[in-house]
């Protein structure tokens, strides 16, 4: 699976514009980012700097589910859509040691993940990225994109999740919000 | 998550006894075998070894199936277990678009791959590493550990699964023969 990377850079597209600690240690703070392919270690500082992930398989979504997303999703880098969000998280050890069918009842039956992502499609463009395979600190990086008219509509959506049963599990969450500049 | 490395060492504790192409390209032919933790990289040839996987988390098991696992399943380095096999393997793109219920549906109802792994516990040993996600050649590492009056009953297990609906998935598999020095 390639890469992506999510680095620091001078000139990076995208300037942070806020930076919260949800849970958990903090991750340090950058002023501008780019999403890349690959990076050669003079991109990547500070220390914990870059995050990495792959885009990796659907690990949850049923077939019928995802024909639902597929219809009402849209892509990344529609010119509109100036607002972006990168929110690294981590799971407890107790989820991971979960069977697939507990997870599952978790994250749709219980937490309607899915169900609440649809509501704000085709508002908000998403894309996770796997990393707990790679020994990174973060088991997922999820990246969202959405216009200014949408801002409101992501930090209920944000807020909503957050409210969960599955986030109980959440032992790590940094939200960090750019614009592109 | 932790790597583990299977490694080609000339003072290894596992020669190969047999190694053959079930699909796919081949891998370099090595001698002894050697499963670590972390590797030199004077340790690692030829070229395409070591090969290396992370434990990770059940992608399958239902929270009864891994009860049942539980209940049986013998752990690693029993002294009469002998006999190893290594199987590296690769399922196609089709598989890993596939969605969630749909692999799983396949894995289990129609292949029934837990119930017939059940069958040989507690003869037969096994522990399933993953790395697709590290951008490895194969997807899974599975490692097998039995005694030779198993021998016959392994054989069975690996040619039963050979013609299951699942296996019309595997795109390039390997199967090493071991035992211990």
């Amino acid at each position: 699976m390639p890469l992506t990377y999510f680095a620091a850079a001078d000139d990076g597209p995208w300037r942070v514009v806020r930076h919260d600690t949800i849970a958990g240690a903090p991750l340090s703070a950058i002023h501008r980012l780019r999403v890349l392919d690959s990076v050669n270690s003079a991109g990547s500082t500070p220390g914990d700097w870059p995050l990495r992930g792959v885009t990796s398989h659907g690990r949850y979504v049923t077939r019928g589910e995802r024909r639902l997303l597929e219809a009402r999703q849209p892509p990344l880098g529609r010119p509109e859509a100036t607002c972006a969000a990168l929110i690294p998280l981590a799971k407890s050890t107790v989820w991971w040691d979960l069977a697939q069918d507990e997870r599952r009842a978790i994250f749709e039956d219980r937490s309607a993940h899915i169900a609440t992502g649809l509501r704000y499609l085709p508002a908000v463009a998403r894309k996770l990225y796997h990393c707990r395979d790679l020994g990174e600190p973060f088991d997922f990086l999820t990246w969202f994109e959405y216009a200014p008219a949408d801002a409101t509509a992501f930090e209920e959506l944000v807020s909503h999740l957050r409210r969960t049963a599955e986030w109980t599990y959440v032992e790590r969450e940094i939200d960090i919000r750019l614009e592109r500049v």
